[in-house]
């Protein structure tokens, strides 16, 4: 197992080969989550569910808030899956939970979950409604404060339809989206996405600020995350943002808050790692958009895929159904970084589906 | 190689995955110990050096005050062999040796060796004849003041006749045994190990207050790490009693204290973590004697065998002949939580046998 590169050097995660890593958790609902056919990713009728269960499948292994591990329609079952696979070859030394606008508490003890008193934020075709000025300071106060023990910190997601909300924020930011954009699965539901951003679209106006803006098209977990990277580059805490095109909006809305207030980052303790999967995707392109950046960043992609194992669920992967989620791309470059032997990752990954 | 839940749930042995332990090795002698035939954890006529032994094979792979590794008359090895196999594929971050009444203190350098003024204990069918009171205040104060750098620590033991002298605590204190208890080996020597029980009862008024008890019919670790449990409370210290129904004696004196002086205890952050043997003993039942707490408990056993080994002297443990001890059980489930694998792990301990 290896990983490639994005943007930057290798020497960012080269020098974190061998660390310690502690494992943040952001986890949220949006209600656009309940627009049918939206996403895939989890039960139908109770996709805002699927962050809590990740959450309690990473640390515990088991899903408590239901009967079975979350799966889709076409039995696509969840990155966390990954994730945990690797957390027990080679573990972090640490999960934490971000609620960030859970329904449900994951059922864990002794996993510390942080709370912010941050409730989940509504369906964005109607306006999210979300306070993004205070959502975004609650970050930048965790990213200051945050301390741990660990060398680094992998900050990773579980948003169910957090693709549209973060392709809603980029757009109403002003980036350019020229199919830049993946949902977490083929055969992208376009016209039902489309007409969601579209209708987000229409309840902001061009000269908003950019709080209004995120106030009404985005989510919890993309504006906290905005604010926990400028909080946390006060004490060169090391940050990787653990996903594909969520995490490129996460850094994109940090982009356009400096280039408001025409601040400046140094942004060489910041990197982002991803998939395989979403680094040669042809419906999506992580480069352009991270490219659209003012301050330079380190990527990097996995490159681990299936090709090892012959289990039909886990072979939709390569076939673009799954992409990323649950920092599982991170965590196949921590795997990566840690030694971590393909044959075994894929045994481990094959053995929780039974 | 994984673990499976005896009480509790599986929380906090998930939240201690890729965490660093210490490793404490509670060794002491009972002359308990020289009563032939009362145990073969170790070499006739010998076998107050077991812990001595243990403590330096540990430590160093080495047997240094005697010539070879105690070994038991039908050739079972010690299960020092399993803790230090464990300890050379993924080290516990540090190993003391808390010296509880040797006859011999280990020759090893650099490892802390902590002294407490004990003596070897008498043997308990004439009565054990220990300043039980000042033991536990020993221990109450260690664990009071007791400082690590780690995450959490391991609580291990090595003593010889061990399990005798915890079978009498546990009755002299009122607790139900109805078949719970284990020796090390199979082939009980029931009709040794019940006189000397019920010799040491004799000793014993039910009227008599608990520590007069203890004073007759128990030994220094028992005794000790009681102490060190209800010290090591008061600051939160996260620690694995490594043992079968020894270290579950330990928590019965607890139990019995607490009640004497309608005291509480926050249990949340112990745990006993024991060895399959143990746990599926036909024997005894590690389940019914910790069920006999007034507080909860989270209680784990490795699934670890030696189905993959064809080495006759380790297919003992298979068949019985021995289950736990020097904290084998604890370190194997630390092996489970840090990505050990079965195969690596068995080849490992084949290893020490030449």
């Amino acid at each position: 197992m290896n990983f490639n590169t994005i943007l930057g050097s290798v020497d960012f995660l080269e020098f974190l080969r061998g660390k310690k890593a502690t494992f943040l958790l952001s986890a949220s609902v949006t209600k656009t989550c309940e627009i049918p056919n939206i996403s895939q990713a989890g039960i139908p009728g109770k996709l805002y569910l699927t962050p809590t269960l990740d959450a309690e499948f990473l640390c515990t292994k088991e899903v408590r808030s239901l009967d079975d591990i979350a799966q889709t329609p076409k039995g696509v079952p969840t990155p966390a899956l990954i994730t945990r696979a690797v957390h027990e070859l080679n573990a972090f030394s640490n999960i934490e939970v971000l609620d960030l606008g859970l329904e449900n508490l994951p059922k864990i003890n002794y996993f510390k979950t942080h709370s912010f008193d941050i409730k989940p934020s509504k369906r964005i075709d109607d306006g999210a409604n979300i306070n993004a000025m205070e959502i975004f300071q609650k970050g930048v106060e965790f990213g200051t404060n945050y301390e741990t023990k660990d060398d680094y910190v992998i900050l990773a997601e579980s948003v169910p339809s957090g693709t549209t909300t973060a392709n809603a924020t980029a757009l109403a930011l002003g980036y350019k989206d020229e199919g830049y954009f993946s949902s977490s699965y083929k055969n992208n539901p376009n016209d039902i996405k489309d007409k969601v951003i579209n209708k987000a679209l229409e309840n902001i106006d061009k000269e908003d600020d950019i709080f209004t803006k995120l106030s009404s098209v985005s989510d919890n977990m993309l504006i906290f995350n905005a604010g926990f990277i400028l909080g946390s580059t006060s004490k060169n805490l090391k940050v990787i943002l653990a996903g594909g095109t969520q995490m490129a909006t996460v850094l994109l809305i940090v982009n356009s808050i400096l280039e408001s207030m025409q601040g400046n980052i140094d942004s060489s303790n910041i990197a982002l790692c991803t998939t395989k999967w979403i680094n040669e995707d042809e419906n999506s392109n992580i480069k352009a958009l991270l490219e659209q950046l003012s301050f330079p960043i380190n990527a990097y992609a996995s490159d681990f895929d299936f090709s090892e194992s012959s289990h039909p669920a886990l072979k939709l992967y390569d076939e673009g159904e799954a992409k990323e989620g649950v920092g599982c791309g991170a965590a196949l470059c921590y795997a990566s970084i840690n030694g971590i032997n393909k044959k075994e990752l894929t045994s481990k990954i094959e053995s929780f589906l039974g």
